[in-house]
């Protein structure tokens, strides 16, 4: 794998599917997506993690893994979460952008895909 | 860092901030983001690239690098984009997401933010 020439600009950066699919099939946006996003994006400001050099919480489009959703991806570490409420992502707030923790409960089977 | 446990999903994920500010303040939209994700995209598929084990073109809100815009992510190696054309994107495919080589010319410089 190529290693980066540069230093990483956000330590962590989580993408949330926010896809709406018009087409009646079934998608992350259906299943409060943006619900999680907007707790995520409001947690990680309030407890001063925000920005570079920290986290950088991020809308995404469809990332392809719409089995498993609603999906977040966080980089670089590459690790995948569905979650179903707030409690879910405080947790990931709590334990992996801050701590560095991944939360095992919440990771999405290596299997899923669209 | 913490070790992902997960196998990588996609080898490359390549995120482009296709955000478009409706304040009037400068966005990456308004410096043709969308034609580039578009080639990209296109160029991965044709190249036989694209899906899992492999490359995801993924659409973004904003990414927070403003001035550099517009501006793309590849993860997990945390490599950053600008770009200008069509030929800048088919090289950061060509290059990079097949080969894994950085394309060193097109790297945004470590202290682009907003």
């Amino acid at each position: 794998m190529t290693t980066s020439p540069q230093p990483l600009y956000y330590a962590r950066h989580i993408f949330f599917c926010l896809n709406q699919r018009e087409n009646g099939e079934d998608c992350c946006a259906n299943h409060h997506a943006k619900e999680g996003f907007d707790r995520c994006k409001a947690q990680v400001k309030a407890a001063g993690l925000a920005g570079p050099g920290q986290v950088r919480v991020n809308k995404a489009g469809c990332l392809d893994r719409c089995a498993g959703g609603p999906v977040a991806v966080v980089y670089p570490e590459a690790v995948w979460y569905t979650f179903v409420d707030a409690n879910d992502i405080d947790e990931i707030v709590e334990s992996h952008l801050k701590n560095g923790e991944v939360v095992e409960r919440l990771l999405l089977s290596p299997d899923v895909g669209r």
